[in-house]
């Protein structure tokens, strides 16, 4: 068995670029903006109206007089609008987890990274029911004074991505020249293809499908049942005391199981225990690295992330299909669509599988749109989308620059 | 998208065998024996000794006179020593589970059938620490008048295997004409060979490998932090009050998850939902057919299962590797193995991959054992060496005659 030191692996102990560095976007700032109010809410597809509705949201590089060198980028389940930089005010803000770490795609935003911070303008916004800043379950529910808990709507992916619209008609964008995203990030890239056709020029989507598979659908159950039976969940209504951190912690510890692959752990982990001349401990606790670092990964989520949006997120997740749009034919629903699509698959990624991402390939290939699509051998399983930039950055570059790829 | 009906799937549908029918082992009755006191205390891994010790088993067909014609049988994770039959006092012993449906390995265990009772006598016993009649975490303590709980020592496939040849031995058995079992069930026929080497003829091991992924591992920590994180648990001592049920469930549904195959769940299941016109019912709750299933396997699993037993059994699961006999060398530990082996593995089973099967297979046969092995194409994953009983069948009947297979 490969011994591979967690450490020792360079695409996961990166260091991080400076603010000061040259390819760098230095620090940013969030911008917070209400986009609902009373009298103009948002109509959600569970068929309620939500207001009012702030938004947050961060920008890269500088809008060009015609608006038309913007791309917009869509986070994942965990992820935020802090997409590239250091957060200038995260420790004034209590964002401690983001005083010493740059943005979750930073290796990829930054003047001539792939997302070139010099030509493009870069915008990620937190999505609706997320923590981020962006209105969601505990945000504070004007009607009662308190924060929603599960009294907030369920909200969807076509939901965040009527809301982004919002956002960029008031910046005053006609037609993103991009949109790009990973896994659920993914989701609203193509959604947003399908649901505004004229104001999509390129879409990226990565590690996705065109919807979440019954596997996937059942690791969202047992991760949302380990919130909802932790003692301290109390129906959602947790903010004034404990939160359900340990059942969020399992939830979250089962999602990283979910974004390595098989080979990752046994590369990184394999059966090596902890302590105790690397001889089991005989007791139920923290024994093997791999549950250490599942301990770890879940203890540090529940500081930065609330268990209700974890609960409304996942749920967008599940319900995400976009042959929805074709009354359950994905090629039907893919016909409308005017973007170039540029779909890459990373092979040990057992999440969103190749095959899963082929399958939307092949429907908008027959359906007679420009893509691409790319599976990268990686051992990354899903994770790979956030680790091999070395691997994405040139395709990603070379599709924005308007060359294509490769065919399918 | 198959639309499989779980309904129309004949393997899963099979309709049981009547106690009655001839190729039926019949009405069972549980063997209930002491095999550790305080003047012969079983000495266990983890160096704590163990007394007193019950074992339930139970015996189908006759043993020759000779006694050379045994079977043991080595159940799984959730197993029990009722593999066959119909058990007569399952509801006045309050086993309602065991009311409706025979033993768990029912379709290989009769006259005529893969273990011929007509030819052998198979013995299956409860392992140590379950909670299926040998003593386990529910079992009173002597010393303290109260049961367990956490207080019960570690156990591990070592433990089992020497307690099970105290059984073996007290019955007077020399010689095991096979050791058969499946999933953590094959980890314990596999020990036997390699710890009592000159009493073990044959080994039938599926579904199995030499030790637990480190995936493997995450899940069953996973798994195990859902139980502890439940309220009711209670440091394990819930016996007197109600049990961590949905702690347990959740457990539950999380290796379900892990015994299903993608393809088979997507076949099972899809995207269906239960209600609403095959519409998204916007909650939080149940909504998904496959959310269904699990509820349903979880629910029906608390009634039937101890917690606590579920906490030892998945950490003997953990411990095992059969290469710590070898210093770490699986070669070298399979060096003293005398038996016949046929290693069967199924192509979907992503909990013990065919690829750890074949790993073993090829320690033994570097070692110049006698080795059988064979991949059966099933979408049933880890669930096939319950389902698969057609392909399964002429294979282990060969095998016990002592015609040979194939090769590797």
């Amino acid at each position: 068995m490969k011994n591979v030191n967690k450490n020792s692996d360079p695409k996961r102990k990166k260091k991080y670029e400076s603010p000061d560095s040259l390819t760098s976007v230095g620090w940013t700032e969030p911008h917070v903006i209400t986009l609902a109010d009373e009298s103009n809410p948002l109509l959600l597809d569970c068929g309620e109206e939500l207001a009012p509705i702030s938004v947050e949201y961060e920008m890269y590089g500088e809008m060009n007089q015609n608006k038309d060198n913007v791309i917009l980028l869509l986070h994942a389940l965990s992820g935020d609008a802090h997409a590239a930089g250091w957060d200038k005010k995260a420790l004034e803000m209590g964002r401690s987890w983001r005083v010493d770490r740059p943005g979750w795609w930073d290796a990829m935003i930054g003047p001539g990274k792939a997302l070139d911070t010099n030509k493009y303008c870069i915008i990620c916004s937190n999505v609706l029911g997320s923590c981020y800043g962006t209105t969601g379950p505990a945000s504070i529910d004007p009607e009662t004074g308190v924060p929603y808990g599960l009294t907030f709507p369920i909200v969807t992916v076509g939901d965040w991505v009527r809301l982004q619209e919002r956002l960029v008609s008031y910046l005053g964008i006609e037609k993103l020249y991009a949109v790009i995203g990973g896994s659920l990030g993914g989701q609203q890239a193509l959604e947003w293809s399908l649901a505004y056709p004229d104001r999509v020029e390129r879409a990226v989507i990565l590690a996705s499908s065109a919807r979440l598979s019954a596997q996937g659908l059942a690791f969202n159950a047992v991760a949302r049942n380990s919130i909802l039976n932790d003692t301290n969940f109390n129906g959602g209504n947790y903010y004034d005391g404990d939160q359900p951190a340990q059942g969020l912690a399992i939830a979250r510890m089962l999602g990283h199981i979910t974004y390595l692959s098989e080979t990752a752990m046994r590369d990184k982990f394999g059966r090596r225990y902890r302590k105790n001349g690397n001889r089991p401990g005989f007791h139920l606790g923290v024994d093997f690295e791999v549950e250490s670092y599942l301990e770890y990964q879940g203890q540090s989520f529940v500081s930065r992330f609330d268990a209700n949006s974890y609960l409304y997120i996942t749920r967008a997740m599940d319900y995400y299909d976009a042959a929805d749009r074709g009354g359950g034919d994905l090629d039907r629903a893919c016909k409308n669509a005017r973007a170039r699509f540029l779909l890459i698959s990373f092979s040990s990624d057992w999440l969103y599988t190749p095959e899963q991402t082929k399958e939307l390939a092949f429907a908008l290939y027959r359906t007679k749109k420009d893509v691409s699509y790319v599976e990268i051998p990686s051992t990354y399983g899903h994770d790979a989308f956030l680790l091999e930039v070395d691997e994405i950055t040139p395709l990603i570059s070379k599709f924005l620059k308007g060359d294509t790829n490769h065919g399918i």
